[in-house]
């Protein structure tokens, strides 16, 4: 018998009244009583993105509805801009590049945030340009994105902007209609505090207009589609109906705490959480004036593998927190504060992390991290 | 407060002990318990499809695997069968239209099942197909069609045979090895009696011959990409953790009670509910010789609509059958025998039947259905 705490940017834990939920007997979902919390669910989630466009609902894991934008919008040979700062961004180019989209990229180092002005200048020197894919909050290396500016230079341009909020959504303040999003992208599985399996899209008039004219093959995944199901109160395809009623309660629980209360409680579980790692002497990753409130990514020390770190906290601990991806493997540890990760789990997991980088021979005061996380959380 | 029947051919309802899987606090998906479950559920569905293939696992309805096989297998321009006897069937067409794959359809009325004799002279004929696409069970219009006849005449041919299983798998006898099946797709929501947003497919060496060649554009259905991470016990995109453990538990139960026993207590559920409503002069809708053990399509006498049987019965009592899709709307309606689906249950349905049936003028003796389903069930 083992204890678990889970402390990563997703899949984050369930409320146990959201667990219920997901467990209910299940609903035929052509029916009213599930086209009720369907429609709930999407009015929903205008409320989480704070947009007035149009929401669809995928069976799918936040990916699928990253590649639902790209088919939908775009058709064989377009050209777009990729603004990336890690692991998530460069998944756009990715998927554009599966589709043979042309994609112009813009590259920061990882650990900074994308330059607006950069988008803004590819946008005046390329006019073929149809759509800017972009990411919130890059959970691979815990920036945040100055999506309002880039939403402000993109708006007045042929091109819509595209935005992966995946991670970011709930937790990080995002505003899909006053920052000018024309198709935002969630999950189930971060900050709306449910199970992995679902994933949403918010679609604005001039998206709308771009999926008139797309030609990329889709079926599965095709907007329009699910648009007309919507009148109906339904999902062209079986939806995953056990993780729409978990969402539901979700909804319900955030709608009731407020997204500006949620904001606030986790901004500063964040500083909690960079000032304690920062008190035992680590350092943190990415720009700190760019970083987002859902994960603080730490560095290793040297001669500390971080991977090691990861799997000693999980192994001996029951701890999952992140290590690094891709290029930053072993180099760094992500601690998340999303979803329904509270202060003392971040208590847990800072007192695992004290322990094992002693133990790994990076010597620690123990209990002093601890008390810097409890001393802002006291503030 | 109101008591639900679920007797729908998908979703299908969730045994108590499978909702409380599924509801355990979530696993993080890169972990090494999480990976465990995940390669007990692909070893689990290889015994539920009866095969030494690779089975790959998505996060996403039925459908989504129909298309997976599409786009995996074929390429733009390429010729394929898809013989077709229903709404199911006719999707495998709609999907290959979409990425531009040239059908040759095989069309029979509804309510009839595929001649295999069909395919073996369009497979003669044209040397240039590269896949069958067909369906195990139609749920649509209730017929099982005989796809072992069908896997020995593909199987000699340069063409692959693709099977929709999703509703037959679990309870209609199905051996994706032993009938020479490519691919096989079935869904997590109906003989798996798991909530729907799971989906399986096996695919054989010939199978993967194709996939290498195929040039259709994919991210989040590749196959490949599934392949790969399978080796390290993992999922290329954050899977639906939730129903991963409840699949896990569900095929716990299958294995117990093993599929010869399933497949024989489900023929006897079908057998009874067809005496049962032949017992009061409603008419079975498809052709009996070929009907399948998972659905019983009933006929609706003139001047009574299906779909205000299927509404009173759901919103009067809370029992959910299915009402006919497309083309039999109104005409059919249709009860289904499969998952967790019980004969106690197949008794309300049944008793709601001849009650609804009664107050839409249609007149039967109260009980009688029900007696000569007790009748079968007690031999």
């Amino acid at each position: 018998m083992k204890k678990y705490f889970l402390l990563t940017p997703g899949p984050t834990p369930v409320p146990p009244e959201v667990a219920q939920a997901e467990s209910r007997p299940i609903l035929h979902h052509r029916t009213q009583e599930f086209g009720k919390i369907f429609v709930d669910v999407i009015e929903g989630m205008k409320y989480v993105f704070q947009t007035k466009n149009d929401v669809l609902m995928l069976t799918g894991s936040g990916t699928a509805a990253m590649e639902a934008s790209v088919v939908n919008l775009l058709s064989y040979g377009d050209e777009v801009i990729v603004a990336s700062c890690g692991n998530f961004g460069d998944r756009w180019e990715k998927i554009c590049q599966a589709y043979s989209i042309k994609v112009n990229k813009i590259s920061v180092d990882w650990g900074k945030a994308i330059n607006p002005k950069d988008v803004e200048d590819l946008l005046k020197q390329n006019k073929n340009i149809k759509a800017v894919f972009t990411t919130h909050t890059e959970t691979s290396t815990g920036i945040v994105n100055d999506i309002e500016t880039i939403g402000k230079i993109v708006k007045d341009t042929q091109a819509v902007l595209v935005v992966d909020s995946i991670s970011g959504s709930v937790n990080q303040k995002f505003l899909v209609d006053d920052w000018y999003i024309d198709v935002a992208v969630t999950g189930s599985q971060k900050g709306l505090m449910c199970p992995p399996g679902l994933s949403f899209v918010s679609v604005s008039q001039k998206a709308w207009q771009l999926v008139e004219k797309s030609t990329s093959p889709k079926f599965y995944l095709d907007f329009k589609k699910m648009k007309k199901s919507i009148e109906n109160k339904e999902t062209p395809f079986t939806p995953a109906v056990s993780l729409v009623v978990a969402v539901h309660k979700a909804i319900e629980i955030i709608k009731g705490k407020t997204l500006e209360k949620i904001w606030q409680e986790t901004e500063k579980l964040a500083f909690a959480t960079r000032t304690a790692v920062k008190s035992i002497g680590l350092k943190i990753f990415c720009d700190e004036l760019h970083i987002s409130n859902i994960v603080t990514p730490i560095s290793m020390p040297e001669n500390i593998d971080g991977q090691k770190v990861v799997k000693t906290l999980r192994e001996e601990f029951g701890i999952s927190i992140a290590g690094g991806q891709d290029k930053l493997k072993g180099k760094i540890v992500r601690i998340a504060h999303m979803g329904y990760i509270d202060k003392f789990d971040l208590i847990v997991g800072i007192s695992g992390l004290e322990i094992v980088l002693n133990k790994f021979g990076y010597k620690v005061e123990l209990g002093k991290a601890v008390k810097a996380f409890e001393e802002i959380i006291n503030s």
